[in-house]
C-alpha cells in the first residue's frame, strides 16, 4: 500500500426530498447564490422551483446562469465568474449532473483569480482560493458531487482538460435519487460507464498490495452491475436509484484510491475523443476502455483475471488466467451494450480518419504519455483506437 | 436504503514514518498542545519522543498525562480537562488506542463545558463545542481515530457508556502500520475482534434494501480476515498491517453504516461485561456476538446466509439457508479460536453468577432496551449470556 493522505470534507444530504435542505445548508456559506444548471428541463420539472423557494427561505438571494452543456465550455465559465463578481455571489451551487458541476467548480476557482481561469487547468498556475461550491445532483455518473476534480472544454482549439484540488470539494451535495426518474435512457447508460470507469482507472494500479481497496472497488462494481439494469428496467426503481447514485458518487470521492495511483489513460484518450467528436464523456468511455483493457492486459494478466474473477464470476481464473482475464473484458463489453451502449467507434458512426490527429493532441501534453499503469505515448494511442473501430 | 447524513472531516495521514508530521499538522489548530496516552510503552519504543520533536520543531509546545487504562477512566478525564485548563492547552492530541483516544476526546468535550462531562455520557446535555483532537494511533481496533464515537467508564457504579457526535471527529489523525509491530499477540486478536464486530453490528440491519454498504462491509470483513493471521504469523509483515489498519478505520468512519441502521446490541452487552470484570473490549466480543448471533440468527436467517456464503463461502446458503446461517456462525467462532480468543466466557473464568446483575444494569439504562436489529431486554440479554457461557 502507497502512503497516502486522504480527507473528503464534503457533506453528504441523501434521500427523498432533501433539496429542500439547500437553502439551510447554504446559508452558512453567504446569503447570495449563483445557481449553475444546464438545460431547461430542471426548470421543466419543478426542481428549479423548489431550490429556489428552499433557498429564499432561508434568506439567500440569487443569480441563475443555465445554459451549460455536455463537456462544459470555456466561455460559460468566464460569464459565470463576471456574473458572481458583479453581483457579489458567496457561494455557487450547481443543479444537474457533472457537467454543470465542474462548470460550477470552474467558476468558484476563477471567481478570486486575477488572471485567466484557464491558467489552473493548464497547470500554469496554482489557485490559493476557491469560492464554496455545492451541488444539488440530477444524474449519478461524475462523482463530481464528492470530488476534487473539474475538467473543461477551451473552445480555443477543443482542449479538454482536467483540474485538480481540495478546494473545490462541494461543501455540501444534494443527493435525492428521485431526480433521476426523468433521465433518458441513453444518459443512463453513459452515466453507468461513467461510474464504472472511475472504478476501473483506480483498479487497474501498480501499486501493491492493495487489497482493501481492490475488493473495497469490486463490491461497489457489482453492484453497479446489480442496479443498473434495474433502472433501466424501471425508471422510477428509487432503491435500485440509491444504490446506483451513491456507488456513483463513492467510486470517485478519492477513498477508493488510497493507497494506489490509478490509471486514468482511458479517460485521457476518451477526452480527445470527445473533444474531437463531442459525444458524452460515458459514450465515449464504453468504446475506448474495453480496447484499453485489450491492449494493456498482458502488463498484469493476474489483476485482469482477479476483477474477472470475483466480478464476472469467471470462473476459470485459477487454471487459465490469460483465457479468464480475456473472458472478463469480454463480459464487461456484453454488459454494456446489454445497457444500450456502443462499445465501437463504428457504433458511434466514427471511423478512423481523425485517430492520428487524437493521438497527436494526447501526446502533446505536457507529459508525452498519458496513464499510470501503462504508459500510452502517440503509438500507444493509435494502437488503441484502432482497437476501438 | 434510510436517508442519511454523511460528513467525515477527519484527515488521514497514513504511511511509513507519518508521526514526523504531527508537528505541522497540530500548528494549524494550537501553539500549545496536551500530549495523551497509555502506559509506558509509547515512551519505551521512542514514538513519544519521535512526536514531541516534530511538536517542537513546528512551534508547539506541550504538556503530557499518561496512564490511560482500558476501559478509560473518568477520572483521568478530570485530571486532563484541569490540567488542559490550567496550561491553556489548543489541541489534545491522543497517542495510543481507542482507549487514548476515547479519553482524548472526553477531555477535550470537558474543557469548555461548565457543567460535569459525564452529562454528555449520562446523556443528560449536549456539548455546543470542544477542543480540536488529533491522533496518533498505535493500535488498529478501536477506529476511534476517524469517529464519532467515545467510550468511558466511571468509576462511581462502573458504568461503561458512549457519547456520539461529529464535534469530536479527529481533526487529524497518523496513522504508521510500522507503529503496530510491536503489539502483544493478544492485543492483536483482541483488536481484530474489535474491527470485525464494528463490521458485524453495521451488517445486521434492518434497513433495505442497503446492497452497496452491505458488500463494502463484506469486502473489509475478507480483507481484515485475510490480514490478520499474517500479523500474527510475522508482526512485522508492514504490508498486511496497513489493511488491517486501514480497514480498523473504515470499519468504524461511518461510511459503511451510511443508508442502514446498525445493531449496536453486542456492544452495549459486551459493556456490561468488560464493565464488570474489566477485561478488553475486543476479548469480550469475541465471547458476545457468536452468542449474540445464535440468540437473533432467526430474525433474518437470509442475512445470515448472504453473509456466510459472501464471507466465509459458504455455499449451502441456496439449498439451505438456515443451515449456511449457523455455519457462518460457527466459521467465525473457528476464526477468532485460530487467532487466539477465547469465545465462551468460561475461557475467559467468568461463571454465571453475575449474569442477572449484567442484566439488569444493561436494561436500566434510559432505554430499557439495546439493539436495533433486534430488541434485547432484560430477558433475553440474560439468555444470551448464557449462550456465552
Amino acid at each position: 500500500m502507497d502512503d497516502f493522505v486522504f480527507q473528503n470534507t464534503t457533506k453528504i444530504i441523501f434521500g427523498r426530498g432533501t433539496e429542500a435542505k439547500v437553502g439551510e445548508e447554504a446559508r452558512q456559506f453567504g446569503t447570495r447564490a449563483l445557481l449553475h444548471y444546464g438545460g431547461g428541463s430542471v426548470k421543466r420539472s419543478g426542481l428549479f422551483d423548489r431550490v429556489a423557494a428552499s433557498l429564499k427561505a432561508a434568506g439567500v438571494s440569487f443569480v441563475e446562469l443555465g445554459g451549460v452543456a455536455p463537456n462544459p465550455r470555456l466561455s460559460l465559465v468566464h460569464e459565470g465568474i463576471a456574473l458572481c463578481r458583479r453581483e457579489k455571489v458567496g457561494i455557487v451551487i450547481a443543479i444537474g449532473g457533472g457537467s454543470a458541476i465542474d462548470s460550477a467548480k470552474a467558476i468558484a476557482l476563477g471567481v478570486p483569480y486575477q488572471g485567466e481561469v484557464w491558467d489552473f487547468f493548464a497547470g500554469t498556475a496554482e489557485p490559493k482560493e476557491a469560492l464554496p461550491v455545492a451541488t444539488v445532483l440530477t444524474i449519478p455518473a461524475a462523482g463530481s458531487e464528492s470530488s476534487t476534480a473539474s475538467v473543461i472544454t477551451n473552445e480555443d482549439g477543443m482542449l479538454k482538460r482536467g483540474f485538480n484540488s481540495p478546494i473545490i470539494y462541494p461543501r455540501f451535495s444534494i443527493l435525492n435519487p428521485e431526480l433521476a426518474f426523468t433521465l433518458p435512457k441513453q444518459q443512463v447508460a453513459n452515466g453507468v460507464a461513467d461510474i464504472m470507469s472511475h472504478l476501473f482507472e483506480r483498479y487497474f494500479t501498480n501499486s501493491r498490495p492493495v487489497e482493501l481497496t481492490d475488493r473495497l472497488i469490486e463490491a461497489t462494481l457489482r453492484t453497479v452491475i446489480d442496479a443498473a439494469p434495474r433502472v433501466l428496467a424501471r425508471a422510477d426503481d428509487y432503491d435500485a436509484w440509491a444504490e446506483l447514485m451513491w456507488s456513483g458518487t463513492i467510486a470517485h470521492n478519492n477513498l477508493l484510491n488510497t493507497g494506489r495511483v490509478g490509471d486514468w489513460g482511458s479517460h485521457d484518450l476518451e477526452h480527445e475523443l470527445s473533444a474531437a467528436y463531442d459525444i458524452a464523456h460515458g459514450a465515449g468511455l464504453a468504446v475506448v476502455f474495453p480496447a484499453w483493457m485489450k491492449y494493456v492486459h498482458k502488463h498484469d494478466v493476474a489483476r485482469f483475471a482477479q476483477v474477472a474473477s470475483r466480478v464476472w464470476g469467471v470462473d476459470s481464473a485459477f487454471m487459465d488466467p490469460e483465457r479468464a482475464a480475456l473472458t472478463g473484458i469480454e463480459r464487461l463489453e456484453g454488459f454494456w451494450q446489454y445497457l444500450g451502449l456502443k462499445v465501437r467507434l463504428s457504433g458511434l458512426g466514427i471511423g478512423p480518419e481523425r485517430i492520428p490527429e487524437m493521438a497527436d493532441k494526447l501526446s502533446s501534453k505536457g507529459t508525452k504519455t498519458v496513464g499510470n499503469f501503462v504508459k500510452v505515448g502517440k503509438a500507444e494511442a493509435e494502437a488503441i483506437y484502432q482497437l476501438a473501430l
